[in-house]
């Protein structure tokens, strides 16, 4: 199932590109495939034409689970009226028919759903364009998924057509395109724990399996002449007469017991018939426990590359620490500062804002930073866009507490802003900025500056203060003026 | 068969190493094993001597894939041969001798087929050389599986040598090779999907190791002289009347309940003989259930690889927002701007680009952007020279629609040429230019360019523009002027 | 088990996010969780008022270390219990009430526990705090895996009730997640080995899956109505006239033919009852089983890494060497230097050192470099401030015996400071700083410089010197002053 | 086995790490561990004293590869003597003296082979040091292995003594200990293939795990009172009156059908103690197994990886070049450029050399490119000091046939040494070094030079070529005198 999709996927996203333009623009929009919330957003502003209704519509997608749950239904009880039950009037023909009759109604509503045109990006309502779409897609499928076959068979009773009724009703899998395509889409929804929503699949895949090939095998036995030479038969020869819950219960035991390559042999098969199903059933299992295997391993190097990340950087540093006899004090700062990395940055977070264009940055650091520097002394009065081109300059960083932040005759290569938390300069303490002796008469820092507690801090290089400086030079000297002030 | 491929490869390859010369052109072709379809365009050209074939004819390579199919039919045929059927005269006779002709043919073919030398990379199309190289090399092995044994084996018909030529016989499982070497050149083959590949070649060798199991394990039985103490005389005696359907059933059904280790045990060794079979078939078992889940994982993890990557970044992108409450309009920005990067690089594109030599990458810079800047206004009438260094220096960038480009004051570091789509400049709208002002008086940005759409951009750094123009005067008066007559 | 762990710590991580401040001090102390020995050695100078007991207390640890020896006990006899034994007054009884005793002890001690507060990292050893903390999180669950159901239930003696208090007592499995929480800490601990910590773990999951459905599949057939047709039943029909210690080895043996997927045959489900038990075993071991190979592999790529990085990095070097036939002097350098780097540098030392905070890379350089430097000739008598800059700067070094650190007219890049080993700098040997001529006088390096054994040198580039020695002309005077007296 | 070599190894590392000085030379040798080859070729030149054997001495290797091949011959016979063997004076009585005889004299032998000290890298000669060092350390266990406790066993003839003398016998299976050792290094040795070692290593476990507990499965069967009732003799009662050879087989093919997790159930134990050493059995199958999936897919991870790298290489710059429809002409200068490389590289020449300290760098920028570049006629009487400055910022490129190597009016950056191949300079064809003129005079290049076949050129950057130019005035105008002589 997840192969096809996943191929169905690369080849569209070829083919696309193949026929794009000179300089395309491929990707031209957030598919509902990648993107299924932000797309959502932009989206759902936009007005459609009376009776389309937009597939963002919270009532369609409601709609939709619903319909996920019928196919959920309806995937166990087609393979199980196929093996295990005679199709008559009863209850189960009436739920049989309503949940039909479900699938009827949204083969009509597709028609009336704007669609996601992969060009524009914008949402399509045109109701003749929806229709040529859906036609000539999946139309023919969810027809013939949804057409009454079981009712149709009532009129022909004779015991070879009601084969080839059952059969025609395993269309009804057809309709697990729906939870398939779920899956894609949760897979992709970072709402979702990714763990999970794999997990939850494969289980899927693998319970359906298991219920297809109990219900397919009992058959198997059912139709064979010789109802002791059947794997079943030849331990119940009277099986026919046991109950539904037994016979269903010995079939799923038989098909668990060789998917888990367990194979106690208490059931085996018992004619070349049951053979060859056994031999497909099997080479499948072998694939498919491959296939969990590698999903399981693949989700746990993920899982605890985080834990193993964590304490390989631990490890080095202290390490380190022990080999060169580090005093306690630095081996406590460096330990602390990499747990406290570890815990804020998340491995990411700084990539992240690295990999964006200079506009967002520059938009991001004004919203975060700017209130905060305007109101330190150095900066009073000084112009707008000296503090704005400042800021998208600056960079947070975290220090742990009882952390050095500038060491004294260090050399003055950065200005620093406390954002949160405090800091001891020399003796001083309320201060929010520090470094800036050092900084503006380029000497070696006069202070040393030590957390007190868990601080954030803005840091900003001498280089980019004395070039923005430069091109501001009565900013230059407010600032000059500001520092002059404080040191009276 | 994989692993042996592999290693003769890098025995070559260090081998090559070690006998070249000083600074050596090791490397020095595109072989067919490793690149196939540039290599035949390169050589493709090459004019051949008369009968003499080229390895890329592509009437040669049908001919080769009709082989490949042919190899598969021996490889079917020849361990069932061996262990079911007594050779005698009749259609399969005929078949077996056909296909023996084709090879046959191929055997003579191949002292007309150029090959590629791996030292002048150039097709060699003397007849002499060919000859030499494929006697030297693989001449013996095709002709012994080529040989018809069997039609031998009637002349001298005893119990004891028909076993003999039956041996004999499986020598045109030496056929294999071919098939083999298909699978490493399809890995290597873009065209095709890997996991595909991949998958296929696992399955291939899979039904490969059931099927010779399953027929030597009947052999053993067939020949064992108590029929009663075999593993299928133990449940059917009188095995031996059954049809030929039925015992092959019986033998893979065995074979794959052994190599799947479900191990039933409806059937099982009951002699040392096949006890001793069985070990060293469940000990290769052990290896084969490994070496697939090993695929397996390796291609799940490198299937997944995508969808995990955006997740990740996405994610961080996401927590990074909520964290520090960034007003929802940066949001939207930042996250558009991930999953646009996301679609359009596809992760590698960049890269690329970069490892090429400088003037690959000029040739490819001049070929997409040079017809795009000169129609700018601010390059109107400047040297041809001037603007290919400048291209040289551009890079292309998507923003997504409503994104900013420009904010308003921002230090003026870029200059940006629009491709496609549209972008707001202040007030005005049609523009194919926009951050000149900034750049050439070198002031903050007076305006804040936004996109409408989805954009392609090209981005030119100020330095760039400004060395370039350093270098060509006459070409910054021309630009100086282009600007002030727009101002106008 | 472990899957909840990290799905409750995601959420936590995530959730506390979401309600912080605008710039948050999120991560705002080393929790607990993730660095135990760290946050112990920071909160065990906390003075606690009186009666409260620190977490990191040793004796309280202890006593945490003997309460999970009790839980291994309880997870081990609770199932037996269950499913083997008939409760009545006897040794078993006086011992799980002393453990249960144990339990209810530590239910009062842990009101008398302070606890590591998320938002301040402070211990709170407030006990109205402690208490509302514990009474709403885990109280509930610690009393009913404490209350003593079984002695309760002599009181009750009838059939029915008897099996109601037994599945009672197996809320005592809920003091698993003690066990689990160790795991949880030991796999973060770098004292212990991730490896053997992580094996420990997924072999303890293991073996109480296998006890636990080893004693509930036995309960099954225990109360199964017709004995003979009970898996058990069928090849011993006496089973329940066999000694404990038999039908143990029997329920295990079973529940472990069943895990492994061997599957054997001769003890099967015989009845619906075992067969639907079965289905949801053998589901379980698949999960189980991909889970422990998906760790194994993790464990192994992890293992195998540092071995196959210098295997790698080896055969890299020695290819280069041999396709350019470098004589084997170079060689010999080459290869000595990549083996010794990759013993000293642990590949992640430089990196560690790297991301911390300058000054903290200050402090590590002035602690080691400083002695060193200062006690070379070049550097007597220049100021503290200028040799604490220059440090900073440096960088250490290894370089095996017999390689050249400066090759005769090479540029003159770097300066270099011998720390230990020994170095032939032309014909002189006992020297402690070498490259000072070139670097100073700005020419080719006049003398090739060797080690003579291991040695460790500083490496300090010529812009750093020079950039110091700009800002502090005086050390620069004295330095050239040094310089002229060595020289006569 | 492998775990507590690595554990070991560990704990040395960090033991030793803890003791160590200051600034410590820890990594003080090249251990025989970490590198066999290269230690050999350091310490072969050392002269030890009489009577004394190096441990690198060839003769004393192949004498440590005999002992390995008596090991294996050890590990073998010795369970088989253990479960089916009755101990007399025969052919085996014979031989097993003779191995014994062979390590006994190894056990005299190891007091003369000199020891690497980890301290001083040296080899230490001193028979006292050498004879505390053995026996402080193996020489109990070695000792233990090698007594004759067999033959004693003769004297003592009773049914109960046999046994104990029996298990003391196992004691021979420490001397697996060598192979363990031998694995560990050859899997650091590059001359043999990672996968094949590993791979031999891991089927050589399992073969050892297979054999032992084959033969110890027969032992409880052989010695449980009643035959009938254990797993062999339920099947053939009178086994023991069986050939050796049938019942090691019957032995071998439950351990395999167990190991495996086939599990036929043709064969399963019987009674208590039987299933109790199949619990322990089984449990260890499960790690085994699980740790040879998870070696095999590191293995196929790591191999599958370059055909990995390539495809995605070649198809992201096939994609880009489709996507942005560039002409087949830099198209092909593309691909054939990342096969070129690809090919070229390996993927990590670059960084080797990159990752090597500035001298040896120089070294091989010397040997390898100084005689080419002195004879090209631009650098024609210019010093040896320049030249050699010069060529240590050379970087070797190779450029695939018919690729671009200059473009016309390019910006001049880089000037090009040919060294091997041939280009094509506007007109001109037998040149040996281009871009001369765009370089010196800082004018756009004025030819476009392209490859007509594979060719290496080196690569020298304007900057660098200035630089060394403005320190060395004399040949800066040796080379305007070169350049103007040849314009003319």
């Amino acid at each position: 199932m997840s192969f096809s999709c996943a191929r169905n996927f690369l080849q569209r996203f070829c083919t696309e590109d193949v026929h794009s333009r000179r300089i395309p623009n491929h990707g031209s929009c957030f598919s509902n495939d990648l993107l299924p919330s932000l797309g959502a957003r932009i989206n759902q502003t936009t007005k459609l034409r009376r009776h389309i209704i937009s597939p963002y519509d919270p009532r369609y997608r409601a709609w939709q689970m619903w319909l996920v749950v019928l196919v959920i239904y309806s995937a166990w009880i087609s393979p199980l009226q196929f093996a295990f039950l005679t199709y008559k009037k009863d209850v189960l023909f009436l739920v049989d028919n309503i949940v039909n009759g479900f699938f009827a109604i949204d083969l009509v509503l597709t028609f009336f759903v704007a669609y996601l045109d992969s060009q524009s990006c914008l949402l399509v309502d045109n109701p003749k364009k929806i229709a040529i779409r859906y036609i000539s897609t999946w139309f023919v499928f969810d027809v013939s998924s949804t057409a009454p076959f079981q009712p149709l068979s009532l009129l022909f009773r004779e015991q070879s057509s009601e084969l080839g009724f059952k059969l025609l009703n395993m269309l009804r899998l057809w309709r697990l395109r729906r939870v398939s395509s779920l899956f894609a889409r949760l897979e992709k929804d970072i709402r979702f724990n990714y763990f999970w929503t794999r997990c939850t699949k494969l289980v899927s895949v693998t319970l359906f399996a298991v219920h297809c090939a109990g219900c397919f095998n009992y058959l198997i036995a059912d139709r064979y002449p010789d109802p002791t030479r059947t794997w079943i038969g030849a331990v119940n020869p009277n099986f026919k007469e046991d109950s539904l819950w037994n016979r269903y219960v010995t079939s799923m035991y038989w098909s668990i017991t060789t998917i888990t390559t367990t194979g106690y042999g208490d059931l085996h098969a018992e004619n070349p018939r049951e053979m060859l199903f056994d031999i497909f059933y099997m080479l499948f299992n072998l694939g498919l426990t491959s296939y969990l295997i590698g999903n399981m391993t693949n989700l746990v190097v993920h899982w605890t590359s985080r834990t193993r990340n964590f304490r390989d950087m631990f490890r080095a540093a202290s390490e380190f620490a022990t080999r060169n006899q580090l005093p306690p004090r630095i081996q406590d700062q460096m330990l602390s500062h990499i747990s406290l990395k570890f815990k804020t940055e998340g491995l990411k977070q700084q990539e992240t804002v690295n990999g964006l264009p200079k506009a967002i940055r520059s938009s991001i650091a004004h919203y975060l930073f700017y209130p905060i520097v305007e109101n330190t002394y150095l900066f009073q009065g000084v112009s707008h866009d000296f503090l704005f081109q400042l800021v998208s300059e600056m960079e947070a960083e975290y220090f742990s507490p009882r952390a050095d932040v500038i060491l004294q005759n260090e050399s003055p290569s950065d200005l620093y802003v406390l954002v949160s938390g405090s800091v001891v300069v020399g003796k001083a303490t309320a201060v929010d900025l520090f470094g800036q002796m050092g900084v503006i008469y380029n000497k070696p820092q006069p202070f040393t500056v030590r957390t007190t507690e868990l601080s954030q801090i803005l840091r900003l290089s001498r280089t980019s203060l004395m070039n923005t400086i430069q091109t501001n030079g009565e900013d230059g000297h407010q600032i000059m003026h500001n520092l002059f002030m404080v040191r009276e």
